[in-house]
């Protein structure tokens, strides 16, 4: 699975495994309008955060070489354009915002004409990319050593290869020990309303030979309380001075984790973090009720009756015993000092 | 709603409402075997604790009726092994050992032949349906108080008339308070696996014309941190000295509560409380992973994932701010010497 790539710019093209397929088919998508790739986003065909900073990265790339034959003006007023409707794509992981004001940044530098600022462009998503992956791998080599030999990780939603264009961030340090030949195996929640834990997480590590059991995500609290699990790793879409913004239903876990004394992680990279913002600041997602509703099409709940669906929730960094990144396991009161400067 | 009855002694046959079929088709089901009764337990047909202990003591009932041209030896021989295959059905909820209990109690106190035994166990069994009926409007009343105007209550699973004969142990209060003039609102968690929040409360509660909105489980914790909820009300399965046994993800529910500041209640009649044994005395029940793997009958995760399914999960009494019972509302503290001499 590490070699799989979850978005790639090949050939002009933004490609992307189409995730709303998964597990029962593995399909690749190519786009070659950045509007296509917003709806995406939007669509949730790919997802996790970091994996959706990189795709609004390539789709201002889309953009920049869309007009290419404009003049500077034009062109940047295009590109800040696209940048606006990728904006609006989705409100919550930080590493959209990040990713687009990064490529507009390198837009902006750049000297010379379109067709410069297009290739700068396009290389800077694709450095994004590349960055990404090389993150995970640090991200895997410092967690691992959080992991012992026979230890069952519970982890939440999919912030895995996946949620990233590889490796994963909170399933970094679990493929990462595993390669160092610790026995590593994992609890996967399901993660509704849409399912990404039985249908993602545990298809990727199935793939990779990696032991995953599923549970619902209510019974969290019972594999904690009877002593299944050793330690709790999960990703984040935005990391603010605190609070960690992830999957619905991370909070409760944190909660569970904490009375029971076990060690909550979150696995995240630079770019997840906004610690200039206050919680304030985060829009928390409210998705169509419909994913509430309805399962693979089909009406669960009585016509008629209304549906609350908040895609994320908040965990106070209190809750968080450390955070796995790409510059080493960071205590949440040494956060600020260590990840406050942004690489740009 | 209150009129309906979930189980029902009709001309010699145990007659209850199909709850597999829920929310899409309204039927009955009557059943003239034991045999039948315990499976439709195990399947679920009929559940919530108190509902399956009624079920099970009008199966001995059914036991009793088969026999009654046995001698006595023979006859208490059989009423025994019915209680045992009974007893079997499922693990966990309380009622049912107790409500067997009392049949056979009931049997054994009856002088005469298996005639007058079978026409006592057939009333005795009656008798608890219409108690638990009983139970339940007093739990309504004492519950009721505790609920304040414009109150949106956060209930789990179903612990509604449709676990009950009637009316309700979390849902009662609500009812109650609704007809003293209260408005209240409901959030039903869907309650995964089985979805009986999103199946039997939304539509027991529409039905009845009270408000309910309906979320996933792990929103929860999005929910109370909120502020958009003003208390919590679950049932319970089991009661003991130390623990709630009730539906998975109850104790997350708890944690999340305790937390924020929120009042816990739990709704319960006498039948589920017993408090003689702690919780090393509760078996978990562990059902089928395909109820993990499989929603509606189709398959949501990849082959070959193997999943883990515990249908409840405990919740220590010190996160309980009070239980709801018809004797009145008791902290934990008082539990004991209020609760601890069953009726018999």
């Amino acid at each position: 699975m590490s070699a799989l790539r979850t978005v790639e710019w090949v050939d002009g093209r933004v490609r992307m495994i189409d995730q709303s397929k998964l597990p029962n088919k593995f399909a690749y998508v190519s786009f070659r309008d950045y509007r296509q790739v917003a709806k995406a986003i939007k669509d949730m065909k790919v997802r996790g955060a970091p994996a959706i900073g990189v795709a609004a990265g390539m789709g201002l790339a889309l953009a920049a070489n869309a007009n290419r034959n404009r003049d500077r003006v034009q062109f940047m007023r295009e590109l800040q354009n696209a940048a606006e409707i990728l904006r609006k794509s989705r409100p919550t992981a930080w590493n959209l915002f990040w990713a687009i004001d990064r490529v507009l940044r390198k837009a902006q530098q750049t000297e010379g004409g379109p067709n410069e600022i297009a290739a700068h462009v396009v290389a800077e998503a694709q450095q994004i990319a590349e960055e990404d992956v090389e993150a995970n791998h640090k991200i895997g080599k410092h967690g691992a050593n959080l992991i012992d030999d026979n230890d069952q990780i519970l982890t939440h939603c999919n912030a895995g290869t996946l949620a990233t264009v590889s490796y994963g961030t909170a399933l970094a340090p679990v493929r990462t020990a595993i390669l160092q030949g610790k026995k590593v195996r994992v609890i996967a929640t399901e993660t509704r309303p849409r399912l990404q834990g039985a249908k993602l997480t545990t298809y990727e590590l199935l793939r990779d030979g990696i032991p995953v059991t599923l549970i619902v995500d209510g019974a969290v609290g019972y594999v904690i309380q009877t002593g299944m699990i050793q330690k709790v790793i999960v990703g984040a879409d935005r990391i603010t001075k605190k609070f960690v913004a992830n999957k619905v239903g991370t909070y409760l876990i944190a909660l569970a984790a904490k009375t029971n004394n076990l060690p909550f992680y979150v696995a995240a990279p630079a770019s997840t973090f906004n610690l200039r913002n206050d919680q304030s600041e985060v829009k928390i997602e409210e998705r169509n009720p419909y994913e509430v509703t309805h399962i693979g099409g089909k009406r669960i709940a009585p016509n008629g009756v209304p549906a609350f669906n908040p895609a994320f929730d908040l965990t106070p960094l209190e809750l968080v015993t450390a955070f796995i990144t790409e510059k080493g396991v960071l205590r949440p009161n040494a956060l600020e000092a260590e990840m406050s400067i942004h690489k740009s």
